[in-house]
């Protein structure tokens, strides 16, 4: 018995290299589940075999700040001077559908999605350790030991952010963080918050 | 990965006729699970069949006063003339050795485990309609139609009190209901309010 109409906004946050891309796979790749993937919009140049509308909405930097100006988008930030977000429309639309939406995106774009639609359920990707961050890091084999210095530093301060998350999933085994993210969606749509208001509709107790 | 070192209250409570104890039992019957269910003590006569410390804890009128006068009883009430209660060491030592203890209690003793141990996590299981409620109160075929109709009138006072728990779980199917208290448990071992200390002592993270 469903007593959400709506579906729920499921934001997968956390530190660059935690593997929030892997387990998002995962997690679609599980049976059982009535999940939408948000695609994001960005400017930078489609690279070999990505498609408009799949991998990303590929944007000019114009029709990325218009979008910006007109309130459109419900998460952005700049990275290396290319804009990357999440087009609010599609997000609104498949919710209302009663499609359960998943974001995957960085710590500073769950912040703005906090402020625009405090009801979505905040997830924190979480490293089992600081080295296991360090040596994903290191087995992408795209960066310095610098950058890998400073993303780890980042990641400390990211973690400190995770008080303003409802739940910690710690990616141990992807496995095993996608099966407790199933279970979290599972959990919230019998939130007394959400579903007590219809409840007491259905029953025709006021 | 277990950051919690400490098992979770689950208390399970809700209207007469609901179908609590069947859910509880499906809910034992299932797999992985690391539950325990605490046995209630009680001043009635043990039923054929019952056996002290499995059914009930079999005790005198006296003994259960004194065990309430010692703040030994983590809620209790008196039905028919006898009283029923849960004693609190047997479940604060079960949830320090990190099992998961489920009670399984009426709404009044659900107000008072809230008071003492507000850090359990509270269910509601709720009936699918009235009319349901009140078939299954009428095929236990031990009450009167007052009666019934007494019980109906209470539920919904309970069904008031909704609010106050932190889920509401319909019983539309055992399985279902059953199922879903599962996922409960697993997701809020992830909550932040129940891992992050850990998490960021595990870490080395301050």
């Amino acid at each position: 018995m469903k007593l959400n109409d709506k579906g729920l906004l499921i934001v997968l946050s956390g530190p660059s290299g935690v593997g929030k891309g892997t387990v998002r796979d995962a997690l679609f790749a599980m049976k059982g589940h009535n999940l939408v993937y948000s695609v994001s919009m960005t400017t930078r140049p489609p690279r070999a075999g990505e498609v408009h509308g799949h991998d990303y909405y590929f944007v000019t930097r114009e029709e990325f700040e218009e979008n910006i100006r007109a309130g459109k988008m419900l998460e952005h930030a700049e990275f290396i001077g290319n804009y990357y977000g999440t087009p609010l429309e599609a997000v609104s639309e498949n919710l209302n559908a009663g499609l359960e939406v998943v974001l995957e995106i960085e710590v500073q774009g769950a912040e703005q999605v906090r402020q625009k639609m405090p009801e979505a359920v905040f997830i924190f990707i979480a490293p089992p350790s600081l080295d296991s961050l360090y040596n994903r890091l290191r087995r992408r084999g795209t960066e310095s030991e610098e950058v890998i210095r400073q993303r780890i530093e980042k990641a400390k301060r990211e973690i400190n952010l995770a008080y303003k998350y409802d739940y910690i999933v710690v990616n141990d085994t992807v496995e095993n963080a996608a099966d407790k993210i199933l279970a979290i969606i599972r959990s919230e749509h019998a939130s007394v918050k959400r579903v007590l208001k219809n409840y007491k509709k259905m029953l025709g107790v006021e």
